[in-house]
């Protein structure tokens, strides 16, 4: 039997565990998964689900770093944020990557090193759908595109938009490389969960207030295009996470003074058929 | 005690193994590496260079894609490069990334997808320095840097210049992400026999012909700085490559018609002390 949604996780045995997470309210809130059938093997291959029902702990990112050969991104991907970041609508997706030791836990801090505190911080929340690749493929049509999905999970690219623009020389990946800056979780769930990858609301609050509020039908660039796109030429391996870009609502849009992360804010994200993560910002 | 020049490779058992370059004339050229000693343990801790020697049957990539958990790459990093394609001289460094997917031997085809042959199929060459971490490290100062250093090593950046500028949304990902564009080798080169690295002469030659001839002081930020820069708030990792950019001379530079890269080609990459790549290009 496949997983509907895999969580990884410290018990109170204090070791590391892939587990099937059990609901007890029909949510996915990284808050509310307090036990999880544990899952035993390959969880690219051949695993089983035991019956075997352990505490959670600590709920860890649901793959670890090592997991996860590379992190795509994509820009620009929202209709609306294209809009509100004053760009055009992109013809092609733009890529860019965060390196594999930003991956965070769900509900761990989002550490803010003293280099991103210049210039008034500029700190910035993104809430993200993620794919995570579960078989390796090359040249991908896009009608096979959703085989390769392992499933899906919640991400937070943050970005501190002075080293991704004004001092990045062109290219966004030093105002997002830092460590925990890409908290993911709290379960990649089964794709048999989520039939429409792009008709999802998605949501990002900060200290409850609501900053992003939108659907994944707004994507620019649907799933499927996605992962077609990027294996042109180029071998998807199991474990690669691809963010899907970010809605409209994101700090630096807001007129007229953007509201940039400040040091104890609650960065929360919602995916609809998801759930949440919950990250507090900590100033180093 | 420590390797010298490290390399990869397959023997006559057919079996992959590390091990430290028998070198005949003093040279680290490719195709002159014909045995090895056998290097048994853990390469980034406790290893040892026995006394057995292995034929050489096919050299590999000093480190295979699964060991290399981040591939950095500088852009715009020599003077005279920054000139040639009219762009001001940065003043932080420029960070992209390549998927560790690209990582290639340092005598396989370069193989160019028909994604990457449009429009004049504009492909090129970039001879870089490339730097291999040894030990883990985050907020490294400059002086101990090097520390940090496993070795180094030749790459070429293989890059299509319409899908890294003009069809990249800003972001130069895209136009380098294909299986086989980072070739390096042919062995990681020991900071013992390379104490200055940025006094070394960097070349490259197509067919035979110099494009690039230049030498790494001309670097606009050292691997000092680099490693220093890359690691603020961010933890480097054993087996992460830094490609730290490439010199004047790329064929996108040449007046009045650039010089593009051509089926059958053969691009080959030279850097003093460490030693050659030669990669035949191949169009899909």
């Amino acid at each position: 039997m496949s997983f509907q949604r895999l969580v990884r996780f410290i018990s109170t045995d204090d070791k590391i565990h892939f587990g099937e997470a059990i609901l007890s309210n029909g949510l996915t809130d990284s808050r509310l998964i307090e036990s999880a059938y544990k899952i035993t093997g390959d969880i690219f291959g051949s695993y089983e689900i035991t019956s075997e029902e352990l505490p959670v702990k600590k709920l860890l990112s649901p793959l670890s770093s090592v997991q996860i050969p590379t992190v795509r991104m994509i820009g620009m991907n929202y209709r609306k944020h294209a809009i509100e970041i004053n760009l055009p609508i992109p013809q092609y997706p733009c890529l860019f990557y965060k390196p594999s030791s930003t991956i965070n836990n769900p509900a761990d801090p989002i550490v803010i090193p003293k280099v991103a505190q210049i210039e008034d911080a500029k700190v910035d929340y993104e809430a993200e759908l993620v794919v995570v690749i579960g078989k390796s493929g090359k040249d991908i049509k896009e009608e096979d595109a959703l085989d390769h999905v392992l499933g899906y999970t919640v991400g937070n690219d943050v970005s501190q938009r002075t080293w991704q623009i004004q001092r990045g020389g062109s290219q966004f990946s030093t105002g997002k490389m830092f460590d925990t800056w890409a908290p993911i979780g709290p379960a990649i769930v089964s794709p048999s969960l989520i039939p429409d990858p792009n008709s999802l609301n998605i949501s990002s609050k900060i200290n409850g207030e609501v900053r992003q509020n939108s659907n994944t039908e707004d994507a620019i660039f649907s799933v499927r295009h996605l992962i077609s796109f990027l294996s042109q030429g180029t071998t998807l391996q199991p474990g690669d996470l691809i963010f899907t870009g970010t809605p409209q609502g994101v700090g630096s849009g807001f007129k007229p003074e953007p509201k940039w992360l400040k040091d104890t804010d609650v960065a929360e994200i919602e995916i609809e058929n998801i759930g949440t993560i919950q990250n507090f910002v900590k100033f180093d």
